[in-house]
């Protein structure tokens, strides 16, 4: 099979890389034709091409990967590509969170197929597994670390009490963060993998604009100390529930005891979980993101094409519908000012701030607090008590 | 596809079940047509029959899953089902591990498959997870806690300080152990798991009678106590690990820092890790046994075999050979007198034992070492320090 690369960074130059290099005999059936560059940009190899048209055009190429990366001129090749007959391997969250119905439709007219595992868990074989294990379970909710450079930064202020100011810079050191954090720490980027979780999870598109999305922008060395006296610590969870026809889904900070298996994940890793009616909870850990794992799950894709593997898995039918008062859960906001309401039923004075915990309330309880305490601090930090395992916080 | 069960006890009637009440669409083209129970049962459903015959020459039945466990009447029975060109699907770990190279070869030989997901780590998509990373990488190496029952009994004694004795009673109570437990608390279990996953990760059969195999047996409160004093604890682990054309494999109890992910491994789940050159360290947590997460496995497997997804993996062409000096590790032999050898770098009396720490020595050392801490103390304790992570113990 020859495939095209679009796009020669990170993961376009590792898929390449491992097509080049690997010697496990399947990936001698799959061969790099063209890679697509930037005008302008130097080709360095002699397949190296500027030219989208000369890609979609080419009869030979049948599959095309798309390691761009961000919304344009991905939505668009990906596009392109699908209506020349062309399957797509992606690892480009942004991208499929915001299209996955119509790119789902239109690869399903072309008679072709498009593949993401790349997009959500890097490495980890996390879409793959939902697939699978939806064959026979109905999944009810999934949670995970999503995100690397956000663990990073929460993983290096617990160990080494660095303020969030320091382990940001220090990520962004590393090659872990971008110049423009805010896709990873406000959690943008998680979002879309829970949109694109979701959609795998429970065949269903759900609207990303309805649920929760909280970050790690405002969170403390304080935070820190507060959840470490009750051996705890702080983690960046995206999560949804499903019951019936109706679901809920949060992107929030969480905080775990130290004895909860999301505790132990170190550094840039990730850790994702399901719960199947049948197979109970299943968890998977991993490289959420870097060249060589996540151009892995990019070849795990074109190989499960390439050996007629695939199949459609999401058909949309069904829809289900956002619903913020599914569930209760306990929260914990942290405000410079003593914030007074019946909600909470403990208010801790912890060096220079106060932590409210709530009881067990409703999202939309939790929204409505959440912009009273911003009102009074817009620094404020709002936690969920993990409710995932046995292990309380 | 008809299939057929041949025993029903927790695996064989849960497959059954979820094979009769999951709603999911696929799950209604694979139909129970038979099921074998013991001569002289009560025949509870008109499909039950106590004839193997009856089912091998059933020409609509194309599948036997193959759930009595044990090694006889196990064996003939597969063989007959392959010989007569039905797929055979089952959870045994016994016969499987024994048999491998002659099942593989006969189910070839037919045009069939046998699949066994179910036999390691139970509902956990290990052995289809090792299989799909074998495609892009060569496996390194591999570890895991593959044994709920021992994990059981280490959990309660570390958590409520029981002694080996009590945590077993109150396993068996549970039904989590067997009446004879051998098998499970002498390391068998883990050692028929290390050999399957050899199979799977290295494509080699190896041979389990020659790598060490110790189990819990021995283990004391005394020993916990010791190893909690800086914050480890322990568990037992099946492991293996390819240089080149040698490997070196253990089943062991070792010794886990309270950091480190295994050690938040409770009650009697499972969890597994595979090292791939591209993908790095991967690790995949669940339900190691009971009825229907083994089931689901099960089941997995008939689907793929049914959509076509199944692939001939093993094919042990080329041998790995044995290499009892091929890394070096760490130990801890426990021994109610002092042992003194150049080889212990630190004698610890802790409460009535000997702690004897070794240097990093080889497998072959380690064995000698161990022969002679049995000639002093028949109940000494051997322990391995967990090397797979940074946190060491």
């Amino acid at each position: 099979m020859k495939i095209a690369i679009l796009g020669f960074g990170t993961v376009g130059s590792g898929v390449y890389d491992i097509l080049s290099n690997q010697t496990s005999p399947l990936l001698a059936n799959i061969k790099t034709a063209k890679i697509l560059i930037r005008k302008g940009k130097e080709k360095k190899l002699p397949i190296m091409t500027d030219s989208i048209e000369e890609i979609v055009s080419d009869p030979e190429i049948s599959l095309v990967v798309e390691s761009m990366g961000g919304l344009t001129p991905a939505y668009e090749y990906i596009k392109m590509a699908l209506t020349h007959k062309k399957h797509v391997v992606t690892a480009n969250k942004a991208v499929i969170a915001a299209n996955i119905e119509e790119f789902e439709k239109l690869a399903r007219e072309n008679g072709v197929f498009l593949s993401f595992e790349a997009s959500t868990a890097g490495g980890i074989p996390w879409i793959a597994s939902v697939e699978k294990a939806r064959r026979i379970d109905a999944i009810t909710k999934f949670y995970g670390i999503l995100n690397g450079t956000t663990n990073y930064i929460l993983d290096s202020m617990d160990e080494s009490g660095a303020d969030f100011a320091e382990a940001l810079a220090k990520a962004q050191e590393l090659g872990y963060a971008e110049a423009d954090p805010a896709a990873d720490i406000d959690g943008i980027d998680v979002r879309n993998k829970v949109v694109i979780s979701c959609a795998i999870a429970f065949n269903s598109v759900i609207d990303a604009a309805r649920f929760p999305c909280f970050g790690i922008r405002n969170v403390t060395k304080t935070d820190f100390d507060y959840f470490k006296k009750d051996q705890c610590t702080i983690r960046l969870i995206g999560e949804a529930e499903r019951v019936g026809d109706r679901y809920e889904a949060f992107v929030m900070p969480n905080s775990f005891h130290r004895d909860a298996m999301e505790a132990t994940v170190r550094r840039n890793l990730n850790i994702v979980t399901l719960y199947g009616s049948t197979i109970g909870e299943l968890k998977f850990y991993g490289q959420g993101a870097g060249k060589f794992p996540t151009a892995n799950a990019v070849i795990q894709d074109i190989l499960d094409i390439y050996s007629h593997k695939t199949e459609y898995t999401i058909d949309a039918g069904k829809k289900i519908g956002y619903d913020d008062a599914l569930r209760k859960n306990r929260y914990v906001i942290r405000t410079k000012q003593r914030f007074d309401d019946p909600s909470f039923h403990t208010i801790d004075k912890f060096q220079d701030c106060y932590y409210h915990k709530t009881g067990e309330i409703t999202i939309r309880q939790m929204m409505e607090l959440v912009s009273r305490a911003k009102a009074l601090d817009d620094r404020c930090f709002i936690i969920k008590e993990a409710n995932f395992q046995g292990e309380k916080c």
